[in-house]
């Protein structure tokens, strides 16, 4: 294995709903990365994601980051972005070539942002990764192999995420508003401070396209009641039982005793909500995972594509992480 | 209290997703009803429900019923709709002069569906009665007033109902597919032979706009499967649970012992799964409403209809279930 060359830089990409966002780094390792960002999101059409519409973006962004380094070639790259896995035929199809000839990279990942948040929050260790937001998903490696579990949107799954929640409590907002059973006046009361009468939730919520969000919208209300309110307390217990069951169908058995084992991380906005949510959760993992230690999230996804990029650059090695054809694509291979 | 004159008819209209039925009846009662049906569901714009189209398809089929009757005129009408309450504005203002204009029609009601549903199955009694189907609304009256629970639609309540039972089945499949805790291989064969592949029905699901619907049509396969598999009968008594605790919300305490007492009934597409949902229903309304008998439904919201408008033609007297200004609306009162 020869050293790395020193004036060669790693790019990481990291690209969502709220745009795309890009860090450089030399390959070396030491100096911190250079970021950027382009608050556009990357369009999604019929065929998928908009390769034309990232590379627009992208690639100014790119030569402009290498400026402010002061030259040097991307030895290697790492695209993480939402919806990798079921719409990034364009991606795999045109970014290879496409990346080559612009700003001659080798070694290319296309990625899933569940995996770069995985990466971003275990680095190149087995374990599993919870992603937490609107949404909910849990990712799992032995790096043999990835297992996923839940992430199927807010009517088939996602059990435990901020739409979840959002829902569950203002679920128990309308019953109390009826005077049915489960219902809670704490998460009444907050859900009228927040959208009016309870009977314009409806008419508030369904016309619109971003449902999910607005659920979560809700969320850090059930968590502020959950102090005091019994039912709010019991929607995030729930929560936390789902979060653990996605991390326990994921995460691959331990090997050597506990201490030296396998890692679970939690990353992503829904942990912001602070012990409410994370006290019961951290009771439930310790119940249903227990070959695993509950450690912080390294980095974000952005962080964790770098992380991809700098195991791609090293020469005859590559990416500990398991490739696959959708959750982590390496053209032609490691 | 004079009698009724013999050449006069009550009409009952429903109008809702699948069109407009009508019924005509002789106010003295005995002769089944002539029945009519309009294809064309009634649009709702951006100011509710559209009076002029409602008006453009009933009075013609009024007239041509009339004709099949041997003539004679309309003594009461009562119109009942999906949406009423909320997107009935239109048909509050405009039907009253309408109708008495173009049909003579001097006494007139306009109800919720969920009404209509009430009168259908028990007519004018006082007690609670719940309406099934994708979605979940009961109804309760002490003949004073009216209580609602539930209704709110699928993302903040319906619980129990057709389109919450096939989520909830979707949720149990795709646990067995991630071997989460809470799946159901059953369920997951069922998911596949209706939708094909799990990872894409999430693909299948979200783009439409008749999720509900969708969601709804696995209801079935969930009774289907509650024979035999624990994850689909233990939804269905969640189910029947929440059933029951709408129909406690809303079911008026008793004033006699049981035998003369309330009544619950229990209407809509929903209850036609049987046994697999009828079966902790009745268990369920047996510990949460001691109070009320469950009874069959009489008929159904076109005849429940046609129960309000005969009661409305009775001169001096109107419909022993309560006006109220949208649920019941009768212009100019009883």
């Amino acid at each position: 294995m020869s050293a790395p060359v020193p004036d060669e830089y790693v790019l990481g990409v990291d690209s969502g709903g709220s745009g795309l966002r890009l860090a450089l780094r030399r390959v070396d390792g030491d100096r911190p990365a250079l970021m950027s960002v382009c608050a556009e999101p990357v369009r999604t059409g019929a065929d998928g994601i908009d390769a034309a519409h990232l590379l627009e973006q992208l690639l100014p962004a790119v030569r402009e980051l290498l400026e402010r380094a002061g030259q040097g070639t991307v030895a290697a790259a790492a695209i993480g972005a939402a919806g990798m896995a079921t719409l990034g035929g364009q991606l795999r199809e045109q970014l290879p070539p496409a990346l080559a000839q612009a700003l001659g990279v080798r070694r290319l990942a296309l990625a899933a942002d569940a995996v770069t948040a995985y990466a971003g929050a275990l680095g190149q260790r087995p374990g599993a990764v919870v992603a937490g937001g609107t949404g909910m998903i849990a990712l799992g490696t032995d790096l043999t192999a990835w297992r996923r579990a839940d992430g199927w949107g807010h009517l088939l799954g996602d059990s435990g995420g901020g739409a979840w929640i959002g829902r569950a409590g203002l679920d128990a907002a309308m019953r109390a508003h009826d005077g049915r059973r489960g219902g809670s006046a704490a998460l009444l009361a907050r859900a009228e401070a927040a959208f009016g009468p309870p009977t314009g939730i409806p008419g508030l919520l369904y016309p619109r396209t971003d449902r999910p969000a607005l659920l979560a919208s809700f969320a850090p209300e059930v968590g502020a009641c959950a102090v005091e309110d019994d039912v709010a307390a019991r929607i995030l217990r729930e929560a936390a039982s789902h979060i653990a069951e996605a991390a326990a169908a994921v995460c691959p058995a331990a090997e050597g005793p506990r201490s030296d084992g396998l890692e679970v991380a939690l990353t992503g906005g829904l942990f912001r909500m602070g012990e409410p949510l994370l006290g019961p959760l951290h009771h439930e993992l310790a119940e249903q995972v227990p070959q695993a230690r509950v450690v912080p999230a390294a980095g974000d996804p952005l962080h964790g594509a770098l992380e991809i990029a700098r195991a791609l650059a090293v020469p005859g090695a590559g990416p500990r992480l398991p490739p696959h054809p959708t959750l982590l694509f390496v053209p032609g291979g490691t």
